[in-house]
C-alpha cells in the first residue's frame, strides 16, 4: 500500500492508474476507523481498480466549541485497517497542505445544510463539502463512498456532485451496527460504559417509529411523539431532533410519501450521536 | 467544428479527444465575441490540441438591476467566429442545463470578492466562480483561457483553481485594445458615439499614471488624484473607482513594491466600463 501527503505525488500516482485505465475509488475519511469505515473500503476495492483513502481530520467542518483538538487520531493503526481491507492509497494531508495560509475558498449548498445537523453545526457542512470538493479535483475518482450514517451529508455531496458537475457517482454505503444495533462511531471513545447502554436506545426507539409507520400510522407528528417517548424510556433525554424529512431533497415530510429520512441526534454527556433509518412506506421496504 | 448545448454529449466529445491523450483547452465566454475574446481562442488553439468554447450568458453573475436581459447575443455570428479562430468544440448550454429547478450550490470566495468590481457588484464574482467550477467539471481542460481586461476576475480564479486544487492551468492574456487604445469590450454596443469619445480618456489616464510612478512618484494616493484629474478632463466624471492592488493578491498597495494592478471602473450613461494596468515598477515593466 502507498501513503503520501503530498498532493503533487497523490496525483502522479493516480495518474499513472489512470493512464493504465484504472478506475479510481475515494474513500474520504477522518480516519478513527471502525467497521462501517473498513466496509465503505472493501465496497471500494471490489468495484475500483484502485482505491484511494483520504485520512484528514478537517478543521472546517468543526466549530470551535467542538472536538477537533481531541478528535481520536491513530494514523498507524488506520493504515494498517485500511491496508487490510484493500486499500491502495492512504492520503493523510497535513492542514497547512489542505488549507494554505490565506486560504478563503469555500462551497456554498443552501437551505440543505442549514437544518438538522446544520442547525446544530451551523459552519459544519460547509467545511465538509469544501474537503469533499478538494479531495475530489486532487483524486478525480470514478466513485466515491460515504456512509449513510451521515445520512445529510450523503444526501449534501450528492446534491452538491449533481450541481457541480462533477463527473464522479456517489455510493451510499449501508450503516454499520455493532452488536447492540448501536450505529459504529468514531465518537463512541468519547462515551462511558453506562452512557454506551443507554445509545441502544437510539436504535430501538427509531424501529419503533417504522414499525409504527408500517402499522398504518400515517402522521409522522405522532410517531415523533412515540419515539421521543421510547428514547426517554432509555434515559435519552437530550434529544437534538427527531426528524422526517423526504430523501433525498431533505424536505420536510409530513406522511409518507416516498423515501422518508428519520433522524435523530441525542446528547450523551458531551458526545452528540445521530441515527437514521430510511424507509420507503409506499413499497414497504 | 462541433456545437452542442448537452452536458452528456460534451462529455463524451471530450472524453473521446481524451482517449486519445489530446490535451484539452477552455476558453469560456459569455459570447458577443470581439478580438479579445478571439484572442483568447487563438491562444487556446495554438497551446492545446482540442479548444472548448463555452457560450452562456450566465444570469448567476448579474444583479437583478443589471443587464442581463439585454446582454447582446448573436449565437450565429459567435460560432462562426469561434471556428475561424480555431474552436474544435462550442458549448451553448441553455439556463435550465445550467441552474436546474432547485439549483443551491455556490462558491464563496472570500474578501478578494468583495472589492473593486465586487463592492459595486456583490454577488457578481459568486455567480463568476460557480459557472467557471462548473464549467471546469464539464470540460476538464488542462488549461482555461481568461483576458486580463477582468483582472479582479482572472485574480479571483486563479486563487479559486489554486486552493480548490483543480488540476487546471489558468492562462492570462493581454487586454486588445482598438485604434483608440480603448479595451475591448461587449458592452460597447451600449455606447453612443460621443460616449465612445469620452471612452478614449480612460486607457490615457491610466497610461499617465504609469508615466508618473516610472517618474519616481510613489506615493499612490497622489497617482490616484492625478489619473482623477485627467478621467475629469475627458468629460469622465463618474468614477466608481481608480485602485492600486497587489497582483495577484488584490491587497491594497500603498507605494510600489512587486506587481501593482492599476484598475479603474467609470460610468458612461447607463453603462459601466473597466479598464487596468498591471506594472512592476521594481523592474521597469
Amino acid at each position: 500500500m502507498l501513503k503520501s501527503g503530498s498532493i503533487k505525488r497523490v496525483r502522479k500516482l493516480i495518474g499513472e492508474q489512470k493512464a493504465k485505465g484504472h478506475t479510481i475509488g475515494l474513500v474520504p475519511t477522518m480516519g478513527a476507523f471502525h467497521k462501517g469505515h473498513l466496509s465503505l473500503i472493501e465496497k471500494a476495492a471490489k468495484e475500483c481498480d484502485f482505491v484511494v483513502v483520504s485520512i484528514f481530520v478537517n478543521p472546517a467542518q468543526f466549530a470551535p466549541t467542538e472536538d477537533y483538538h481531541i478528535y481520536p487520531r491513530d494514523l498507524n493503526r488506520d493504515c494498517r485497517l485500511a491496508e487490510e481491507s484493500g486499500t491502495d492509497l492512504v492520503f493523510a494531508p497535513s492542514a497547512e497542505t489542505i488549507y494554505p495560509n490565506g486560504y478563503s475558498t469555500y462551497m456554498e449548498i443552501g437551505e440543505i445544510a442549514n437544518i438538522l445537523e446544520g442547525k446544530v453545526r451551523p459552519s459544519h457542512f460547509r467545511g465538509v463539502t469544501t474537503i469533499v470538493a478538494k479531495l475530489f479535483n486532487i483524486v478525480q475518482p470514478d466513485k466515491a463512498y460515504f456512509g449513510q450514517k451521515d445520512a445529510q451529508q450523503l444526501a449534501i455531496i450528492t446534491k452538491m456532485v449533481r450541481e457541480l458537475n462533477y463527473p464522479i457517482k456517489v455510493i451510499p454505503c449501508p450503516i454499520v451496527r455493532d452488536e447492540n444495533g448501536i450505529a459504529l462511531s468514531s465518537r463512541h471513545k468519547y462515551l462511558t460504559p453506562p452512557q454506551m447502554k443507554k445509545a441502544i436506545g437510539i436504535y430501538i426507539s427509531l424501529k419503533e417509529g417504522v414499525k409504527l409507520i408500517r402499522s398504518g400510522i400515517s402522521d409522522f407528528g405522532s410517531v415523533r411523539s412515540l419515539i421521543i417517548d421510547m428514547l426517554n424510556k432509555y434515559g435519552l433525554k437530550r434529544i437534538d431532533y427527531v426528524s422526517f424529512n423526504k430523501w433525498d431533497s431533505l424536505e420536510p415530510a409530513l406522511k409518507p410519501d416516498g423515501k422518508v429520512l428519520i433522524s435523530l441526534a441525542v446528547k450523551l454527556g458531551n458526545t452528540r450521536l445521530i441515527d437514521n433509518i430510511i424507509i420507503n412506506p409506499d413499497t414497504g421496504l
